[in-house]
């Protein structure tokens, strides 16, 4: 996979692409990544990429021509279609569903935006998605589309090992993970359940079971409606809803 | 604003730390922001922080020694009690409000597991609060962190200069934003509406409103049942509502 991303703060991108995942992910040539400075597509003498908006207000607006240019020049190349991804509040609320439809490109180009706003027609007739991280400001695209890259690029074949499968992923039963508890036994005065030390694996799989039940019933109950509960978390499922009633 | 973050990949926080906003958090003193490696606080020998989890079962936890000492080492010079703020899936969903209530904070912790699980009595004895940016599963804390850190860190005063102020953020309104254009009037054939270049204050106004009720009405029409409306927008409402009906 290629990804291209393009940003006026390149240097951003410095630590998070070149370690762990996205590290290993370039040296198995599973994803190449490129960050691109759109200023230099500027076709101003000053290298300017925003500003004032028709019809007044606060805030400077960034430019058509500098993006446009931008992912003309990181496209040509590009055998298929890339898709084209605005980071911006106003887009799709970005979820596992997206990340695995992502991770299924040849091409992804990432535009990032900082303080400004996007012309219009960037929106319409540049971008094929836009994509928030959610209900909250980011100062600019750049750490979003960090998010997105991780996110994506971890589902590409061979870049986790074993130990980090994505298929024990947290959501990938549908509900919540059950506590997890490693050595030592006791650590000041607190103590493991004594089930997960019992050896009795039916009765630490019954305990797994419940637990994640009731963390989910807890902090995500709208996830119980769809997802696909054991027999015992069934059972679990109609006392909670009778209780609850 | 002190912030800390405890990582096994301190690296990665390089570019986002000491660029834009972050850089100038930190030259202004409004922030200051220190990464620790908190294998740095194993007790064991080969420096290990994580082991298998007891009862079994794919995957490694974190194991709570040094996160615990980190955690310590990390707050015992803070006058307030810091806020312990654990990276994971299963946490509460970050919002523009909790960036709010976070930008309150004199002394803030993120602790960034990586791949692993944590060890339960990390949630219930060391942490004050669980946060997850979204349904989707990252390699790590660590770009979560960044944009947290980065919502939080520029709401502190004196951060935004005023072309940047947080006042007109997306959001700050309860719905979206309407659509922006800059010059050139006509690119590539494509151009702004005329009524942006008549002059025509009142006008530009009306069509504002207008084009940010229609987008959010589109894109995320749940915002519109407790957004202050204007009484232009509560009139297109009554007549979208109909409609719909």
């Amino acid at each position: 996979m290629k990804i291209d991303v393009l940003s006026l703060f390149p240097e951003m991108f410095e630590g998070v692409l070149h370690s762990s995942i996205m590290k290993k992910a370039q040296e198995q040539q599973a994803a190449s990544f490129k960050v691109t400075d759109f200023r230099d597509y500027s076709t101003n003498k000053h290298k300017k990429v925003d500003d004032y908006p028709y019809g007044g207000g606060a805030g400077m607006v960034l430019k058509p021509e500098p993006l446009f240019a931008a992912v003309e020049a990181v496209t040509k190349t590009s055998s298929s279609k890339p898709r084209v991804i605005l980071m911006c509040p106003q887009g799709e609320r970005f979820t596992q569903k997206k990340a695995e439809e992502l991770a299924k490109e040849q091409h992804l180009v990432f535009i990032c935006g900082h303080y400004e706003g996007y012309d219009e027609r960037i929106r319409e007739h540049l971008v094929t998605d836009e994509i928030s991280l959610g209900d909250f400001v980011l100062t600019g695209g750049e750490v979003a589309s960090m998010a997105i890259i991780d996110s994506v690029v971890r589902l590409l074949p061979d870049v986790l090992g074993n130990n980090q499968s994505a298929v024990h992923d947290s959501f990938s039963t549908g509900i919540l993970e059950h506590p997890q508890y490693t050595r030592p036994a006791t650590f000041n005065g607190l103590e493991v359940p004594p089930v997960l030390l019992s050896g009795n694996h039916a009765e630490i799989e019954k305990w797994r079971e419940e637990q994640a039940f009731l963390r989910t019933a807890q902090r995500r109950p709208e996830l119980l409606q769809e997802a696909p509960l054991t027999d015992h978390q069934k059972e679990l499922y109609q006392q909670w809803i009778q209780k609850r009633d």
